[in-house]
């Protein structure tokens, strides 16, 4: 059973992501490192304790679907209401409305051990915060008065309504459609798709963002509005009013995370209400929804990327604790009459220190991720562009490497677990299932590192790129001056890596220059994986390097050793890709895919 | 819906490993290129209309287990029927007993094809001709004339039990039991695992060759002996007569394949018969089971990475479709006002002939060492001796590096889809899941990368596998010498990887003579794939070189290229982790795995 890795998390988010830094310098206000162990302690609790224990439920029951209502698996609702008691649906909030207004680092780290307790449980809150940020930065304060105290408790649950069967990737295909009315709302007809926990059973009301079209709208992505769609609607005193024009028509039947309803969802039919329409609100301006959800998508972005490392710890733990347990053969060096553990495997040893260095590489990511988003929140002027270009540079990185990441180690858990791998009941099939989704939403893998590429390396003209690389090689360098024993050869590699990250990253920008954007775009996928091995390799040494005062820091520095030697040569190879590999592609592909 | 790719499957066959030659040679008597092509065509017509259609029926139902007694999906009885009506069944059989006697070759390049409409219906008569081969060589004449007709035609199905809850692929550990009894016969007692096939509603009768200790017996895998046990006796006639005491006690549920029974069954329990004990007939000599069993696993193995390799065609295929179909954003140079079809995104393309290059790299090794195999049989002396080397060496890749291309080019296939590819209707999940299996079964792949380096790279004190890496440098210079513009880069690309191939091989050779056993083991995965790479991008050449005058050769030309750009460069970082990854890694497993 999942154990919450807690010491392990407070490490990265301290010494490598930054954070006992930032609360030196007072940039969280009266926030403490105790503070900080104390949450992280008490989620990780709740995770392993409380949630963990209930994930097999939701996997084998699923949540099902009659006259419109959703029912989750047994003991879900139970599980939630415990959740938001606790407080943990607040975390990130505004105080205003009732939350903590802890940092998304925080929020992030906890939600890490939420989602190894269960995926299909914790990515309904993470879309309740998304919908806050939302509100709170595009709302008006009346819409904001309304919703935004329930939604930061998590009484009632946000959504997220962005997919139509024609429009995924390329949102300027939506044909939901939004009409205005003389009191000043909208009423929104149209069919999405692929929305999660669009209905359920585990809260009164349901808030639901959505995007759709006015008539007079521009064609593409500019004409594209944002509204607010209750379940039910809310009267003056907050009290529950009648029932509006949306409604749940079916539920996928999907290869992972069951316990989380995925729904077809109705606007405007006519099934409820006097007239067809479901009321909508708008959020922002008119056609200028598309930015407004971007809100919610990065973030979403960035909580994907941590489904990502949950499922590789749960997975890897699952794994180590049966490879420990289940013994066959004879290593070498083994004494005794009996079989050996297989952990004693040389090939089995391998499989376990790769599962744990790409959810050390991917972890460290992704709090470096949290980290800036934080910092670019309570910095001015150029300190607050630098930190959000740093944000934004991480945010597909975190999302794709490691979900990507995620997948692989739960594929190695399976293997580790040889036949009873296989078999559903052993759970490590659950997990290499659940995995699966992640590289796929919020922005496929593919869109991810496109956006790394045209959008993000072209930042303050590569300068933004260019500073995180230099910062990662202070890294190297700090483990150069380490002269430990215990890192032998990871400077090298790591100076190497930098190089290959370096070298590619000049190539795809005179790509980008020369007006060569095919060719950039045929290395995006390359180039991420590329950046994601090189940077977590650093982040890695750093986190073996500093702080290796609490006990952790020979075991750390042995498995950056390990990634150094085993994960980093890769890099050198995806360089040759990045900048040979996309070299008549369409020509390749019109000649050779029949 | 699959099609059967009977036009590269031939050319493969012929060209790459070799099928032409042998039969201009006359090696396989009068079998003609025009009988090849005409038993591929209706082989693949058969995988195309009969078995693909029915697969997500088995996928759905499964089988089910109601006393003892296992019922197949909807349609698959009439299935089988009508497969084993086609002659199918008896396609390598010995023709004394009713079979065809074809070269293991054509029977695999078929058996490509049923895999790819179906996995888990293709499993079960993987697991007849198995054991028709173990029969034909180990077992007494009486049982050959009692048994082998009725496997041969497929009118009797075979099964392999050799797991146990303790012994997997650790078979020394297995418990199960063997009582001589003065009739020559022998009772068996015992409980295996993960037995596919084991028992279900396609035939009459059921032959399980069991591996089983005789109580005299010495410790460890020298004290084996292997055993058929039918679930109905058979009557000097030939006809059934009493149930045999050996049963189905329950189904396993799986991640995939659901249309294959997967039994847990218990011999000599007492459920049948008038004294306990499952009546067994000994095949081969006592204590000498193992080896008789690898005669069966050796096929099995080859068969297993032709799963990978047919899993991955067909997962494929569907990507493709989809790709072409599926219409998102706009790509460079499309024309038009409507969105590009997702196949014009660079991005896409490089998935989708990632996934064409790996299958068919995987396809061409596992063709080679069928051929290998076949030559071995039909050659004498020192040739026989080099060609059953080859299919020593070519085995383990075919398995492991085919298997691990299934999985990736089924994980790539759903990425394809994006959302859709979670949904299970879609099927693209179908293929995912059934591919995990694969490089678990018949000797996981760290088992077969293990058999790899110990004990193939040492074959005529290292010989075989040199002459093998000779044969790929010639394809390499071949490339060289056709100085053809679409091959542009391959030749170099080829001898770099050769060139690691070989540093590789000497490195892994020297750490064995010199005892660092450890140290060879801990390379063994990263190395079986670097031969994988290496030598799939050769073979991939080879195709592109020879034979294109069938109008293909542009076409894998192109291929072969984004292969040898795009895939070649990893073997250089396996390379590096193959000499370099294993050191301390013991330490570091001591030390990093909490």
């Amino acid at each position: 059973m999942y154990r919450a890795p807690v010491d392990e998390i407070a490490h990265v988010l301290k010494h490598v992501a930054g954070l006992g830094k930032a609360i030196e310098d007072g940039r969280f206000g009266d926030l403490s490192e105790d503070l900080v162990d104390a949450i992280l302690a008490e989620a990780g609790r709740f995770a392993s304790e409380e949630i963990a224990p209930i994930n097999e439920i939701g996997d084998r029951e699923g949540a099902t679907l009659k006259d419109a209502e959703v029912t989750t698996a047994t003991g879900w609702k139970k599980l939630y209401r415990d959740w938001i008691g606790g407080g943990w649906n607040a975390l990130t909030g505004p105080e205003e409305f009732g939350g903590q207004g802890l940092p998304t680092l925080l929020s992030v780290a906890a939600f890490e051990m939420w989602n190894s307790g269960s995926l299909a449980f914790a990515i309904g809150p993470t879309l309740t915060i998304g919908a806050v940020e939302a509100l709170e930065k595009h709302a008006s304060e009346e819409l904001q008065q309304t919703y935004l105290e329930k939604l930061v408790s998590g009484e009632w649950t946000g959504t997220m309504n962005l997919t139509e069967p024609q429009a995924g990737s390329d949102l300027a295909a939506l044909k939901s459609r939004a009409e205005r009315r003389d009191d000043g709302t909208y009423r929104i007809f149209g069919q999405k798709i692929f929305i999660t926990y669009g209905e359920h059973d585990l809260t009164d009301n349901i808030v639901h963002l959505v995007l759709a079209r006015l008539p007079d709208a521009p064609a593409g992505t500019r004409g594209i509005s944002l509204f607010l769609v209750p379940k039910f609607m809310v009267d003056d005193d907050g009290s529950l009013g009648a029932r509006n024009d949306v409604f749940c028509a079916s539920l996928e039947h999907k290869l992972g995370i069951h316990g989380s309803p995925t729904c077809v969802m109705i606007y405007g039919d006519g099934k409820f209400g006097d007239e067809p329409g479901a009321i909508g609100y708008l959020v922002g301006e008119e056609n200028k929804g598309l930015a407004c959800m971007f809100t919610m998508m990065n973030n979403a972005r960035l909580h994907v990327g941590m489904q990502g490392v949950a499922v590789a710890e749960a997975a890897y733990q699952k794994a180590l604790a049966y490879a420990r347990e289940r013994t066959q053969g004879k290593a070498a060096g083994h004494e005794g009459a009996g079989m050996s553990p297989i952990i004693e495997h040389p090939d089995v040893r391998r499989m376990l220190l790769t599962m744990k260095s790409l959810t050390a590489a991917s972890r460290a990511i992704s709090y470096c991720c949290a980290h800036a988003i934080d910092l670019a929140r309570v910095s001015e002027g150029d300190e607050k562009t630098r930190w959000a270009e740093r944000a934004g540079i991480w945010t597909p990185i975190a999302k794709a490497f490691s979900t990507d990441a995620g997948m692989d180690v739960a594929s190695l858990g399976v293997q580790v677990h040889g036949g009873m791998g296989f078999i559903e009941e052993t759970g490590a099939a659950r997990f290499f299932r659940d995995a699966r989704i992640a590289p796929i939403y919020e922005g496929t893998n593919g869109i991810q590192a496109i956006d790394l590429v045209t959008r993000k390396l072209p930042l303050s003209d590569g300068a933004a790129v260019a500073g995180l690389i230099a910062e990662l090689r202070e890294d190297a360098e700090s483990v150069r001056a380490s002269n430990s024993a215990e890192l032998d050869g990871v400077a090298d590699a790591l100076t190497a890596a930098l190089d290959d990250l370096e070298a590619a990253t000049e190539w795809l920008g005179n790509a980008l220059k020369d007006g060569r954007k095919d060719a950039a775009l045929a290395g995006a996928t390359p180039y991420l994986r590329l950046f994601g091995l090189a940077a977590g390799g650093a982040l890695m040494a750093r986190g073996a390097v500093r702080g290796g005062n609490d006990g952790g820091g020979t075991s750390r520095a042995a498995l950056a050793r390990f990634a150094a030697l085993n994960l980093l040569p890769e890099t050198a190879a995806l360089r040759r890709v990045v900048t040979g590999g996309g070299d008549r592609l369409a020509e390749a592909a019109s000649t050779a895919l029949d």
